[in-house]
């Protein structure tokens, strides 16, 4: 199986803000940010692995900003790493303000996926190559990051995860 | 400020996946349960706190079992811990098969909110009162899932996280 | 078949009254509740009979109260007795003041439902075991309010509804 | 004020029955023929009075044939009789299954408005010109449905009905 | 296979124009109008060909005055002409201010749709009887309409539009 | 006002295609291709103009091949040149089989928008600087596409439409 760039995942989604995504604050609701995460990490992921893909987990979020009734979402989502069956994915956020024209960064965000076939069972998918510093960046961080979410799903033993526990020990 | 009973807020939602809400496995899509998740935890951290209430973080959220169209999901949201003007609310998601009768416990999750006034500044909120032996171990490790999600949005050095540090160093 | 308890049934939702939902007033519109009312009674009627089932009719439901952009929705649903292959729900629809934590009751509602086993036919559903006050003089009303359904469908002369005729005699 | 026909009233509408709108077995759920039924009824009660109109109840409605996904389910609303501020509107749904061509009734429904002055205060409606047969027969029932209404919603005597009573004692 | 009325495929939409449907300044937006019109037309075609139907193409369509939140949009979709295994569907939309009660035409349009067998292949579909003043100039004028489509897609040379060149030269 | 690059106001959109957006041979309803591409148009539209925009008309849409359940839909819109108050705005709608890794595109588009001030009426927007050779060709086209329109909308004669006649006198 050949690897492929992480480039050629990236999908692009822009959302206008509807009053019925928002909350009484006419304040987009966070609920719709992640359904909207997901849909373009999900295209990211069938991308990579021109398969069916199902989400199998998603990292802590973080809101800092309120996104307004009227305002332009933009969500950039790329493949950052592959682990035989699975898939990160990192999306950034931003938000667009139109008679302003400002574009604010919001969140980063990780989303994991498993690739299935037909019949619905996990089969393998391509390697990640990483070209660009941030890529290269997103790539080495996988590890950590996996670690956390194996312990956090009580799959691994904070002590087996060496990778992790050295950002404690630094 | 009269601290509240954990039990106060409880909101329990049941939801029946329709085919919009699905794949092409016919497998509910993760987006939809963040989404379902948002507002079920919002209206347990509105009863709490008799205030509007934002999304301010979610966090690490895995899917275990996939959940089938015509599947019933139920969603258990309650105030776990309160800081000053943010809330915890800890979910538990559980899905039920008609024809079986089978009700399984599909994951676990935390989604923190801050309460605003109505100008959209952030209020004050009160204490919770666990009284359960689930609902004190809930308070009790809402300390460290706070610092760990600090030290994710960058506003905390791994080593100033006393509480979560310990978790390694057993 | 094994008779089963009137409150193994019971089916909580809870939803928030979103732009979407409401009317040039503000108001929540009340087909939105009409539709909610009929996934919590279905839910209700296939935790009750493990079956597919499908909506037979609905009785008067009167909509005392406006119900606010804002507000938060509870529906209580559980089934209230059984005739062979059909179920009676009753329903009790509760609207919530977030700021004022005020909570009243809105309406009540009959709905009923047709068991159908997986080629669409009628099948046989388990009997009801009610058991407080409540559920017994639900499961009472029943036959009352079944008489009435027959008549205005048509299906029964007014003169033969014995029971439903008693209350015009009194 | 002046009284207009009850012709000026009607309002039809067709929609498509969509994968969203089904349930398991492929047939269109209860819910949403009463939601669609809420809407055509509104805008038909707005088109008496010109005023915003807030849905007061809905009478016993029966589901006799299962709705299939494809299938054009076409509403009929027209204003049958007006009560000071209320209006009572009647509702027949048919349904259309393309390949065949055959159109068939699937039932009658009465929904009942209150007209609301942009303040929200209820406010008077012009009365029902009534011209066909089926418009003169429907206006004269609205007095025994109306007597019905109130004795359910717990605001008149079953012996107070003398209309509705009639009905019983023949 | 018998040719049928144009009349005989009327079909009526009343749509409410709700918070979801608007912008930021509370105006329907066009692509709900579209979507609509697409939906209302669709099932024109259905009632003429008894046969499923796929949209091939929309004619220019210009949108003259703003649609507010809370007016009333009518639109009327009947066949104008078929070409063998095609159907041009002829739109009148119409929009409707409750309190004032005027209704006023906003545009027409004309989408065209292929019939398909149920393996989607294109099937033929029966001729169009235009009968009033109206419905004969629409069957004449598809001639034209349909050079343009052909021109406009590069499936036609301008100099081959012998009905459409006309125009130009007058 | 400053003149602004074409390619500044690119807005890329992607879509799954879930079951609500198909029809009963599971392609995508043309109706819902017409809406995304109003959203994204519109979005393109605002980023040229930073003012909120109104669709003016749609020009001839054709839909060459049906796009299936689970496919992804791209849709690229940048605007091609302002009038005044007026930008038209260019679309290409490109769909992908994820299982395959085709991507195809399905159809070309033109939507024109007006800018308004936040009163609602038009308000001047800045040209646009074409660059590339196919945004100088969608500058040049705009003037014929644009007389087109006014023929086609009532508003000029075909005899006056100079640059569209030289098309058909060829």
């Amino acid at each position: 199986m050949q690897a492929k760039k992480a480039s050629e995942s990236l999908t692009v989604m822009n959302e206008m803000v509807l009053p019925n995504d928002t909350n009484v604050l006419n304040n987009l609701r966070g609920g719709m940010v992640l359904h909207w995460m997901d849909v373009a990490a999900a295209i990211a992921a069938q991308r990579h692995s021109n398969r069916i893909v199902v989400t199998a987990s998603v990292d802590n979020v973080s809101f800092q900003k309120p996104i307004k009734l009227g305002d332009v979402v933009t969500i950039r989502a790329q493949i950052s790493r592959s682990f035989r069956t699975s898939m990160e994915v990192h999306l950034t956020v931003y938000t667009e303000n139109i008679p302003s024209g400002s574009r604010v960064k919001c969140n980063d965000a990780f989303y994991t996926f498993v690739a299935l076939d037909s019949q619905g069972s996990p089969v393998e998918v391509p390697e990640v190559i990483p070209e660009t510093e941030l890529e290269k960046s997103l790539f080495d961080g996988a590890l950590r990051r996996r670690q956390l979410r194996l312990i956090l799903a009580g799959k691994m033993k904070p002590d087996e995860a060496t990778e992790l526990k050295a950002l404690f020990d630094r």
